[in-house]
């Protein structure tokens, strides 16, 4: 049975679950509801002074939980491997201006070749920025995408595909990060989360709920509670891996963004505290 | 390397991948390219007499390789799972009198309960229909589906999944439907493939294409060679494995429904021989 949630302490919510807002009306709104921890997501950084953004975030006391998103290695054209490089360094150097302590790898996928292939390319694109990612402090959280975008997203699609990255790359600043949209199928769920926390590579832990009818690939994830995800179990497999970071709000929803964001805040909380 | 397809002696085409043509026009189309293979979807039935349905069959010599679908076994009402037992005993009359030696089973889920009560129920379920099945010399194929149809339409996603429940009810009439659209992406599909098939369990292999990107959950399925799946590679484990059966093509597409379907079967004939 899983515990309650009590408060909001370790509720973070992803500035893209707030589309609409720019990274100024995220902190504001979050803060004003009592939320504590965010994650960036890079397109509110575009044009922006990155030291006004840590300002702005020390100002209001913001907890910065991730960079999102790194990642997407693989291609079948080695000079888009490099330009994807190139990128995730920016976004180490990103992340160590604004004071995150983690980037959360979406690993990508090229479906013109085998998913084999693209793991291979998303190990060495890891390893090599994995030197700029400890000198700077910052944790990657590999992150296995749902098999629906394997074709062109991530070639790591299980939590054991996961882990057996992170292990392979053997740095305390890879691990992984569990999102249940992602895992909720897995057979292996629970064993693998009890893996990468006994590995202490359990990095972060993302929510939000499995529409029964999905009728979109991409932009209609549910409000947690909304779906047919048992969150508070799988929670439970987290919290007893020893995770005690912030559970991260992370929904794509055309549906959402189309509603006043003050108010869907509110319901995000309202779901965080009951249905989490 | 995959061996090349030399003839069409092995080429079965599903009632539902030409979707626009009624049973008649099916079997004179399909026999009209020379193609001997047909798998028969149960709307196609409706309204026909079932024995016409078999004189016709017979008259044209088409291989009828299975039924499609029994199933949908798992519901949180008790009335519906007793419903759904009664539809799987008719769909084993109906093979008995259209001459289909197999029922392919779409095994159902529930996003109203867990995974593994979801998976109780199917094998509850399949338990009951097994006798009149055995009776009536018509095999179950469990064919797991995508992890994208957890929610709805299938609690068994993995190769291993369904293998564990196959092995699990033991009887030579229940085995496996491996389709390349809902396995392509699994990490365990080779070993499974050889599992089943050690066990002659591997009683049915579907074919199409994964599109990349996907733009629809249920009916933007490609062409073999159009999407990012290696079916060749998964056709020869399969054929390793000691499959000599039909494989069938089956897909879902509003882009090809909306052709003409002889110019479609035609592509179909040719990216059987070529990319599959």
């Amino acid at each position: 049975m899983a515990s309650q949630i009590k408060d909001l302490s370790k509720l973070c919510i992803h500035t893209q679950t707030t589309k609409p807002w720019d990274i100024d009306a995220c902190v504001r709104n979050y803060s004003m509801k009592g939320i504590k921890g965010i994650t960036i997501w890079r397109n509110v950084l575009e044009n922006k002074n990155l030291n006004g953004v840590k300002a702005l975030l020390d100002d209001f006391g913001m907890n910065v939980v991730s960079l999102a998103r790194g990642g997407f290695f693989p291609s079948v054209d080695a000079g888009k491997r490099h330009k994807a490089i190139d990128d995730n360094l920016l976004a180490i150097e990103q992340a160590a201006v604004i004071g995150a302590p983690m980037i959360v790898l979406v690993c990508g996928a090229d479906g013109g070749q085998s998913l084999e292939k693209s793991r291979e390319q998303i190990a060495e694109g890891i390893a090599k920025i994995l030197p700029a990612a400890q000198k700077a402090g910052i944790k990657l959280a590999i992150e296995p995408l749902h098999p629906m975008y394997a074709g062109d997203r991530s070639a790591i699609n299980t939590i054991r595909q996961a882990n057996e990255m992170a292990e392979m790359l053997h740095s305390e600043f890879v691990g992984v990060a569990v999102d249940v949209y992602h895992t909720w199928w897995d057979p292996d769920l629970q064993a693998g989360i009890q893996r990468c926390g006994e590995q202490k590579k359990l990095f972060a832990f993302h929510v939000c709920d499995w529409n029964v009818p999905t009728t979109d690939f991409l932009n209609d994830r549910g409000l947690m509670g909304e779906g047919c995800i048992n969150i508070p179990e799988i929670r439970t497999w987290v919290e007893d891996a020893g995770f005690r970071g912030f559970i991260e709000v992370e929904i794509f929803s055309d549906k959402y963004w189309a509603m006043d964001q003050k108010a869907y805040l509110e319901k995000i909380k309202q779901a965080y505290l009951t249905k989490t």
